[in-house]
């Protein structure tokens, strides 16, 4: 298992000369996932050595420019690479007319299909699902309709203890029973109890992705005891008024959610362009939740 | 007088880790022109410490995201950054569409007013024109419908000699038609001629870009003699034929234009990803044409 994050942007609407808006690449199990594309996104990618090609999930958060205006390059790119699979994109149905209004008029036919899905417009749901891995919308509050986004690992198969299988002589067709949790009878009859067998598998890993959102406690209830949440804090708390003004949040909010909802590990990002030095944010937050850490460019999150 | 250029992006459309899509900024007289506007050319503006607020005129040559796609995010952090004053944009009719379908989405109102430019559709025409500087199309054959920009500043008035305003007790209201050309009567009636009076003004300067288009004589009626002439080479001539089927230029092509121009200096830009090495396109165009130059990010080029 393999499950890492990549944080390509993590600007608010004004990017910076060193901070690119938000992009993020998550990898669970192998399944890559583009969690927002801001402008420059494909450069990042490239910049980082991560292959467009892995891609087959796309998250948009909200139509903010800053959230998505990378997009329609990266599409193109792809096409212009050769990509024929379909890639699927999650989003509010705008954005379907702001792609097909680009491709038109740059008489641009994409050699791939896109898979539209266009969220559910007041529930939280299921975006994606398979054996390893479930997405889930998280209803954020914003200036637009926002949608964050909880990724969580499936549990794992036990791992069998080598010298029992010897020992007890199971045969190969046997293991995956016994893998899935079964206790296993000998060729004699005698019933040999699974934790005996087997040692535990690895616990889940889950991520939250909430950008862009003012403080609310109601998102509480979809990412209670996340492992990671990565929560936006455009501001510092001494600007709170402008932070609710803006719908955005203030580093010591995002570590009261990261607080309140039990998480273990909070990354704070999407900050305001008038932050050149990010420490006193950092401070902040860890000031309520000591487990704070920016989201850089390029930094890599390790599940 | 103080004309300068800045190379902001001259990838072709697949921007590479060190090569953004296109952009170049302007100076002529203190007249800022943005000339297209690739993902990310904010950032490059950022990267390079030129100055938002003193762009007034944006001019797209054609439709193709690598010409286009960083405009949405110029324009929304001129917005942001409390721009008020006009903006002229020139281009193709759709790109207004293309605008106003993501402000719409974005529920966004900007501060400003954006004044539409649209090109003619057959022909040549002057886009602006002040005391100092004309801007003209010029006809590209691209893809798509293309233009390209010749940029001519305006002979500036004739220096007066210091020397010759003691001895002729020259007024200070009369200086203004001398550096006109016109004579000096003295107060005894005598006609002192002007050229003995002054000094020759700065030649002009004039720029031409030429990007994108393929291998096409007709625009050497527009860019005779220009003093710097931007000419797209995507290719190396080993790829003419892949030039040729999506109206691309080589670099061999690119110098010959120069050459039948009579232009006395050529960049070369819009390099294909392929390239990671571009001295083998500057070794190709200076056989044909000796004074050429590579477009590199954050190059300056004095008039």
């Amino acid at each position: 298992m393999s499950s890492q994050l990549v944080i390509l942007g993590a600007s608010s609407a004004t990017p910076t000369s060193n901070r690119n808006p938000s992009a993020q690449l998550l990898n669970i199990h192998e399944r890559y996932f583009l969690i927002d594309c801001g402008e420059g996104t494909q450069m990042q990618l490239r910049k980082f050595k991560l292959r467009f090609a892995k891609i087959n999930h796309i998250f948009i958060s909200h139509l903010h420019g800053d959230h998505y205006l990378g997009l329609l390059g990266f599409l193109s790119s792809l096409h212009l690479l050769g990509r024929t699979i379909e890639l699927h994109l999650y989003c509010h149905p705008p954005l379907k007319e702001i792609i097909d209004v680009q491709l038109k008029h740059s008489e641009t036919t994409l050699r791939y299909t896109i898979v539209y899905h266009f969220y559910d417009k007041k529930a939280t749901e299921v975006l994606f699902e398979d054996d390893k891995v479930k997405v889930e919308t998280i209803l954020l509050n914003h200036r637009v309709p926002c949608r964050g986004f909880l990724f969580t690992e499936k549990p794992g198969l036990l791992s069998i203890k080598k010298d029992k299988i010897e020992y007890y002589k199971i045969q190969v067709k046997e293991i995956h029973a016994i893998k899935c949790g079964e206790d296993f009878v000998t060729a004699e009859g005698k019933t040999i109890a699974n934790h005996y067998l087997t040692w535990p598998a690895n616990k889940p890993v889950s991520y939250a992705y909430c950008s862009d959102t003012c403080y609310d406690e109601r998102i509480l209830e979809s990412i209670k005891d996340v492992d990671t949440l990565y929560h936006e804090a455009t501001f510092m708390q001494s600007m709170q008024k402008r932070a609710k003004e803006t719908y955005h949040s203030t580093a010591k909010e995002a570590a009261t959610i990261a607080l309140k909802a039990n998480a273990k590990k909070l990354i704070i990002g999407h900050f305001s362009a008038r932050y050149s030095d990010l420490n006193p944010l950092l401070e902040e937050a860890k000031a309520v939740f000591e487990n704070t850490e920016l989201a850089e460019e390029g930094k890599v999150i390790k599940f």
